[in-house]
This record gives C-alpha cells, structure tokens and sequence, in this order.
C-alpha cells in the first residue's frame, strides 16, 4: 500500500518538477490539470484587476526563455536548465550590457555557494536573474553580455482549483495547499503530493465529514478564495495547510492559533500513539496561508503537520530543495500521517454510558478474559485473570462517559491509543453499554 | 496514646488474620462480629441471586477442609496450614488423581518460589490449589494423590456492615474499607483495623460531620451498597476507602477523580505540615471500590491514604504479606493521618473579615508581642517588636478573609500549617475581627 | 537628561538625609516641605486621638537633643551625631544612672557591629538608645552615666501629603510613598525621591491618567488616608508602592495580590523588554503600604519595583543604610524603569482590526520593505525583502486585533517591544488598519 503510494508520489514528482510555476501564468494551469487526474478539481479563473478585499488580483506573468550569453554566444545562465534562474515576475530584458550594468540584476546566496535562490517580485517591477554564487565567481568581470529575458505581463488570470468530497456529518474540514512555486520538492511540490494522496485515500477508504481540497496560488490565491468563498468558508471546522512536509528531517507540528484545539489535540495524539518525536510550532502569524484562513474575520483553526518546515531547514528556498531532498516514501509516510489525524476527527465523538451506577460487569459480557493468573487484578469481585488492556480502557471508558468527555479526552487521560478506544467504543455500543449522544 | 493504639491494632490483626474470608461466607460474617465490638456494625444480609445494578448477587462459599495428600495419606498440601492454599471459591472435590491430572489445578508464582499467590475464581465454576513454587518443586510427579476440598457453594447471602456516627454539620462522608480477603495483612486487614481506629478516635474526641462507617467485601459489597443505599449515598460529600495502610514503605495519595478536591487538598496539607514525603497516585480506574463510589452515576470523590499501595509491594496478594509485613505501629500511625485529614476537613470554614479596611491594629489586642527587637518588622507603625509567625499569620488570615478563601486556602497561600490557622480563626472570631460565614 | 536627574536626585537626597523624622513630627513636615517645592503637595494635618478605621491617631512626638554622657561630661551616645542613637518615640528622660541601670535600655545588632539599628515604639511608652555593638563594647560598665533624652509627647498632628496630576482618560493610579524614618537612605529616602522625579517627569512629559501622589507615614499614615479619602481611593485603578529602590542590588518585583494584574504584566514586560533581571517577590501580606491598600475592603493592587528590597540587603533598618548605598544615579535609572512602567499602562489599549479578513497588503502603504533578498520570506505573496521586525509586528498586531488582545496581549505573544507595538499601532490607525475601541 505505502510502496505503490510511494511511486505514486514519486511519478507524480517527477512530472510537476520541471514545470515553471508562479502565483499565475500556465505554469500553475499545467500543474492543476495534471493534479486533477485525481483530485476531480473545478478550475476557477479570476481575472487580473479583480479586488478581493485589501487586495487585487495581479496581472498574469509568462515566460518562454531567459539567459545570460557571453560575447561567443554561449549561455553561462540558462533559464532551461532551471527556472530559478529567473527572479519570479521578471519584466522582459533584451539587452547587451556590461557586468557591471548587469551585477545588479544577479542575486546569490553566498551561504550556500552551490544553490541558486529563489526570489519573487510579484507587485514591483523589476528583473533579476538568481544564480549560485559559484556560477558569479566564474563570470568575467570585463566582458559584455546578452541578457534575454523573454516573458509577459498582461492582463489575464490568477487560477486555482477546488474540490469537495461531501460527507454526511454535516461538518466540513479544509485541506489547503499551494502551487506557485516553481522547481523545488519540499517547498512546495510536496503539498500538492501530499494532497492528492489524502484525496485518493479518503475517496478509497471512505469518511464521514466533508473535506474541501484547495490548491492555489500562496497569499493571493488564499485571499482570493476566501473573498469568492467567504460563506462556505465561515462554516468550515478547521483544516490543515499541507506544506513542505516531504523532506528527511523531523516531524512538526505548527499549532492552529487557538493552540488546544480539536484539531492539536489528534495531531498530538497520533504522534503519542506512534510513539514518532513531534516538534511544537506554536502559532505565528508568518508561514503559510493559515495567516489568512485564521485571520480575525474567518479564525479558522488550521495546522500543520511539516516534515522539514519551510524556514528551518538549510536548503529553504535554494535549488538544492530538489528531487534528491524529497522521497515518494517520505511523501506517502506524511500522507499517513494526515490520515491518522484525519481518522481521529472523523471517529471522535462523545458517548454517555448505559450503565452510569458502578462498573458493569464484564465477564458476563465476554469482556473480561477468564484465564490467566497475577498480580495485578483490576477487580477483587471479578473473575481470576490477567489484567490485559483491553480492560483496562474499557474501565477508563465506562468512568468517563459521563456526556462531558470525547474519545480524544479519554485517549489524553488513559494514556491509551485513540484507535483502541474508538474502536472498543463500537463494541460497548453494540453491548448496550454505552450510547453516542454528539 | 499512639502506643495504646499500636497495641489495639496489633491484638485485632492477631485475632482477625487466620480467619478464611472471601466475598461472602462465615469468615465475612465472623470478622464483621469482631469489628462490631468496637464499631458497632449494623449487619445486612442480602441473598444470593438478588440483582444490583449490572449485577447478581452470586452464591455463597464456605469451606471446612481441603488438602492434597500423598500415597502415605501425608498431607502435602494442607488448607489447616494457610488458606491462601485454596482457590476463593473452588467448588467441592475429593478424588485420587495423578500428578499430571492434578497438575492444572496447581498455581504458583515463579518469582516469589517461597510465596504462595493469592488466586480466586468467583464467577465462573472452577477448583485450584495455590502453592510456593518450591513447594511444587517438591512434589512427586510420579504419583497419584488424593484431593479434598470440602467447600459448599449454594444459595446463601451476602454480609455487611455499616455504622453511622452522627454529626451536626448536616455533612456527611464515607469511610468505607472491604473485608473479602483471607489471610493477608496489608490487603486487606489494614483498612478493617484503621477504620475500627478511626471510628474508635471519632467516637472519643467528637466531631462536626457525620461518618459513614462501611465494612463490605470489595466490588460486589460496594455495588450492593450504593444499589440499596442509593439516596443516601448521593448525599455524601466524599470519603476515604482504607486499604492497604499498615505497611512499612512510603505513604501514598491515590487522588480523587476530581484531582484536586477538599478531599485531595486536606491530604496534601497534612503531609505538607507534618513535612512527610507523599506518593501522588493519580485516579485511574482500577484500584478499589472509588470505582463504584465515584462512577458517573455518583461521582462521590474518594481518596485513599496507603502505606505500601496494593499493585506496588512485591508481596502483593501472596503469603508474605503476613504480619512481619504489617505492624500495629505502623496501623496506628496511618490512622492518625487519616485523622489529621478529617480534622482538616471538620475545620475547613470559610470567614469574613469584620475589620476589612485596612489591617486591624494587633497590638491593642495583645495579638502582636511587645517585647524584643529585630530586623524584619510587620509594621513600620506597629510597637518595636520581634516579628513571630502569630503576626504573620494572623496578617494572612485577616488579609485573605474576604469570603472567597476558606482556611485550606489561608493554609496554602501562606504556607503556615492548617492546625495554627484553624486554632488562630477562633481567637480571632472571639477579638472580634472574624466571623464564620460558612 | 538622566545626569540631571541623577544630580536632582542626589542633592535632594543629601537635603534630607539629615532630618529626624519619625511617624508625627516636624521631620515629617520638614520633609514634606522641602519635597512639596517640586511636587506641589497638599499638606494634611489630622489630630492625635482621631480614629480611623481601627486605629487611633498617636500623639506628636518631637525631640530637640539626647546623649549619654560619661563622668567627665563627654557624651559618649550623641543623638546630634546620628539621630538613630534614639528609639523613636522615646519619652523624655534627664537622669544620672549606673551602667547596669542603664542597660536595659541600650540596643544592638551583634550581628553587625558597626551599626546602629533602627527601632521604634510607637505605642508603647518607652525610651531607648540605639548604638553598634562595638559602642556598647566600649563603655565603662562601672561608671554612672548623665542619661538626656529632650523629647516632648503630646497631643498634636499626624502630617500627610498628596498631590494629583490629573490626566483626561478618567483613570487614576496611585503613586503612594512613605517619609517616616530618620536618617537611612534606601529604607525610605528613595521612596520619596523617585516619587519626586515621577512627580517631575509626568508632569514634564505629559499623561493620559491621572496619578495620586501621596507621601505619608508607613501603616497609620495610610490608613488615615484611606479612612479620610475612602470615596476616592476605591476608584483607583491601581498604583505603586515606591519603596527601598536605590540601592545597589538587583531589581525586584512585589507582585499585587492579584498577582497578574495589568501591572504586573507592565513590570515584567518592560524588565522584559530591557532585558534586565529582575526578582519576582510574590504578594505576601507584610512589607509596605499595599497591605492596607490592597485590605479586602479596597483590594486597590498595588505593585513596587524595589532595588534592593527591604528585608533582603543586610543593612536594612541600620545606620548603614546610609549616602554610601544609596546614589544619585540608582534613583534616577529607577525612576526611569517606573516611567517605563507607567508608559505601559498609558499606551495599553484595545484596538480593532479594519481590516480583518485577511492580512492587509502592506507593500502598498510602503509598510513592507521593498529591496533584499533573504531566506524567510513572510509572504510568499508580496514583494520581494528582507523580513525585517517591522512587518512580523505589524501581522502580529494585525491578527490579534480582533478586539479582545491589548498591546499587553500583542507585546506578550508576539514576544516583541511594547514600544515599537504601540508606537506602530499609531501608524496603523493612521493607515486606517486599526481602530482605537477602548
């Protein structure tokens, strides 16, 4: 299952990296498309000039081709060889100009010699090219250089997609992610990925809530969505953020802003239950679109659950957050993972015991195992036996389902695993044992 | 005192310990007529069969005799010796069986090989031996044996007591042990002989509330008491199950489920002051009849005070928790604590200021010392003094007494022991300063 | 600006370090006097044997010269040379004596043997000399001694200051200081003369709330106070207890009894902010003049920020706590830190986000940098820049402003300078992004 997730992840990888994304242009056209094979996504158009509250949508950015040729004609930086090279939103350069004219419009990182930054100017005009600090060293200070940049900025479109899976408890989750960057795997193919997958699994396997995948543009297309959306968007429970959630390093956990909500509760849990270190995020209001979906006017709760957060892992933002960062099983182990979380919201639910006046008696029930012999007994009036566990979180269960306590309160307080709990829950209905009242 | 009590408890161990106890039967009955001398027991007897909420009164077992004997007719294995050796509720037997017959119905416990382990069989139809591994060891597997258990199970009752020592508060508390195990002295004669201390003490120096003496055999005693006491029970402001209280180890909070209750703070407090290291057991749902007492249908809080817990002594529910293990000592010290918790909870009021603006002038009240000198002055207005801790407190009581705080609260804020803040409430409501609103 | 003050600060101190003052008497009017030229105080004089609350006003105590002088004629114990020589309100004496006679009225601290201790008793008749240990070591216990202690108790006036500043936001702080004890600096001229320089600096600076200055005697001063002014005194908000803040120690922090108060909050948050150590005392209800403040009848919460705190440095209550101790340059950087905290509680204000569904484009109202380059880029969305503190306060601020964070909340969470929040909550109710609600 995870093996044939994996290649699935890996395959789908392959195929988005080269593409040149932004927050708009075809780029973010190709990617939808491709992602729609599975995630079924209703493609929405906004046009340029639109306002969507502070904001307005900006004017779509193509490109075709950019580089640097030195006076034989050779390019020493080539936008076909990675798309980085060119700053995102770059106006077209057709030019020859010395090095020192040109130096300007080079950007490097000098931290990490080898990688080529990434930089975006989305609402200024200008051009840049970015390359590694390397390639910089080698070029010749005393030369002239041709200097192509062949792209467009016109009025046009932002893009981005949709998609509902309805379910029948009438309570609707959000799961976000945002595709306009463009070559590099954790931040932010790994999103997308990670999203198909979740929508392949939850199509697959079933669920009981709603779930209302978006893919779109980051900021600007978060902000556009909500403002085309505002109503469906104010009855929606919570949700997740999925980003840069696919490289080697550790998992995290970026906390909603109300911070103990539903929705950290079975983050934690899961991580508990499978005994995997978490690191705690606690919210700020930079990183992803979370900014805008729980911002004052919406506060709803969104997490995330990262694997290798954007900003703390050195290749952030650099060429070298490419395919030998990020892996089709590290990409289908996180999706897992979301699922974990995702079956605790879809199976917590609060109960009320049948039989609220002393313990009920479980060995009538083929509850309390009849074998066995120690020293630990749970109860002096109870069959000889071994204390296994089973009955141990059906005591925990029994003594909290007073009304006031969830699955996830009685996982949190026993120290038992949320799945055993939820699914002994079904068995002490079916015993008469215990009713669902929420 | 403390020594007349060492001894009293010392004579009720040595006379209640042979005795062969179980859930119901003549030992329950002959140990409630021991306790009733000093207690004063109202004795019930309910019948078998009877349903108590999710369960039935089973029958009842009594036992004259059992032994394995050998082909010399030498009894190897002999009930006259310990009682412990048979299974609570083995149903009848006497036949000749060889070693490999015999073998299944023969229990131990490897890791104590001198221990013989404490084993029962109440609901389910069954016979056993229980023995010291060595003593297994020692057996002749080539033989044949002759096997007796001389027991009765048919229709019978039930048996507990109850005692109530009235107050004036128009509050009442439960203490409340079980008295169903045979020849144990920590689990279970501990709680019987405290309790029969503890009702002894209250009769003799007084006291506000009312108590709730009950002396029932564990689980099934407890569930029948609460389903034929149920409004009675509903009334209670919380309670003490005794057990396992007479050991030599540390002594332990197991904590109500409301964790933090008058209850749990009044034990605490008296550990606190009598600067006693205290083992926190927070609630779990195992352990003793709180199960009953506080499930949701009654949520009565209960706390246990224990001097080596049960589960947590390695001679746990074996032979060797006999009496080298418990010691009257040890059984007349742990009543004094309980005692101590009960005097905080007769106590415990809440008062109101009658000089709330501004502190009162102590010293025309000889509450403040006239003499002495001293680096640390109260007031800078007040006579030139040694600051005392009468002072300190006194400033405590009268700066917290505003109605919200009661005396548990004084003691805690101010870290000054219960028993000074309690003694100085009434010198202060006689200067005119405090009055008792609750 | 701080030289001056320091220079302010020191000659004050040096002005009124000489005096006598006791609890009633003309060093208390003198005091006042000399304070009142800056803080233009109203001067109070309430009777002797007036009653307020549960004291009774004292009679005046005033005292013109005191010695013991030896056979020769030569005072030994001079009150000319330092007036602590004399308990306060010592009753007069004129009367030759043997040492042993004397004896009983001679006080000491061994423990440091150089200083006079400080001792007082105001309410019980008595006269004492006060001198080191090593003065005591050296008299002649075989002389007869010439004992004059020229002092006069009569009915007369307890003397009390206050002066307000009024603001225009309706709420007033109390900024109460005592003027009680004779010739020690930390314990208590600095009181006074930081109270003097907040007097300047509010007054100089301007203020939003109104500030109640009052410098009285320790305990029955206040609690003349309060009983003379009760109507106004329960309409505080809040105040200072300026005491024991000159010293060369570390910073400290009573805390109200509330204990998280708004004032509080201001004290940590500008140690914070300073980054500057500072010893958290919790409430306890000895020390100053918040005891009465803060009695259940007015529970007004008062703070202080001490450096050195009474109690805590080894000269306190002694002859040592003398011009060496305390300087000029320590009362003017403390009484910045009170301006500090006194700058939280006038800039603290809720205000509401305009712009409350999503976050606001920045980079049109030029609150986002335009030029860089960097790795942590806020908004994948906007221009770009370097992420400079600037912008993170800004979203911070921005999705907190949903109406029920203040600036305290705002400076708390986002972990950065009240200062720049309210300096940029300024600019972002210029920008129409914020709107003052409270």
């Amino acid at each position: 299952m995870i093996a044939t997730e994996a290649n699935f992840a890996s395959d789908l990888l392959d195929e988005l990296f080269p593409i040149c994304r932004s927050i708009t242009g075809n780029g973010v056209r190709q990617t939808l498309n491709i992602l729609s094979r599975t995630m079924n996504l209703n493609i929405h158009e906004i046009p340029s000039g639109k306002h969507v509250y502070d904001w307005v949508i900006p004017k779509e950015w193509n490109i075709n081709d950019a580089y640097i040729a030195d006076h034989s004609g050779k390019r020493v930086i080539d936008f076909r060889e990675n798309n980085l090279h060119v700053m995102s939103y770059s106006t077209p350069v057709n030019a020859r100009m010395s090095f020192d004219e040109l130096r300007p419009h080079l950007q490097t990182l000098p931290e990490i010699p080898d990688a080529i930054p990434y930089r975006t100017s989305y609402f200024k005009e200008d051009w840049a090219f970015c390359l590694s600090q390397k390639q910089l060293d080698g070029l010749d200070k005393n030369q002239f250089y041709d200097v192509v940049i062949d792209s467009e900025i016109k009025n046009g479109h932002l893009t981005l997609g949709d998609s509902l899976l309805e379910g029948t408890s009438g309570k609707e989750y959000l799961i976000s992610t945002y595709c306009c960057h463009p070559s590099m795997a954790n931040d932010n193919l790994s999103g997308p990925i990670v999203s198909t997958l979740l929508y392949k699994k939850l199509k697959e396997r079933g669920h009981y809530h709603s779930y209302r995948f978006v893919v779109l543009p980051e900021t600007i297309g978060a902000i556009t969505y909500l403002s085309e959306n505002e109503t469906e968007m104010q009855k929606l429970q919570g949700g997740f953020v999925v980003t840069t959630c696919g490289g080697p390093g550790g998992y995290g956990h970026k906390e909603t802003f109300q911070g103990n909500h539903e929705l950290d509760r079975a983050v934690r849990l899961i991580f508990r239950d499978a005994n995997t270190d978490l690191i705690s995020y606690p919210f700020v209001p930079d990183g992803s679109d979370e900014r805008q979906y729980s911002s004052p006017g919406f506060r709803i709760p969104v997490t995330t659950i990262s694997k290798d957060k954007y900003y703390e892992y050195p290749y952030y933002h650099t060429s070298l957050d490419n395919k030998a960062f990020v892996t089709g099983e590290n990409l289908a182990l996180t999706a897992e993972y979301y699922m974990k979380a995702i079956a605790v919201l879809e199976k917590n639910r609060v109960y009320r015991s049948l039989n609220p006046k002393c313990e009920p008696q479980l060995g009538k029930r083929n509850l309390y195992p009849s074998t066995g012999g120690g020293q630990k007994q749970i109860a002096a009036g109870a069959v000889n036996s071994d204390i296994n566990n089973q009955v141990d979180i059906i005591c925990w269960m029994m003594f909290l389902a007073d009304g006031k306590h969830d699955l996830i309160d009685m996982a949190e307080r026993s120290g038992y695993p949320f799945e055993d709990i939820s699914h002994l829950a079904d068995r002490l209905v079916e015993e008469g044992l215990l009713e669902l009242i929420e």
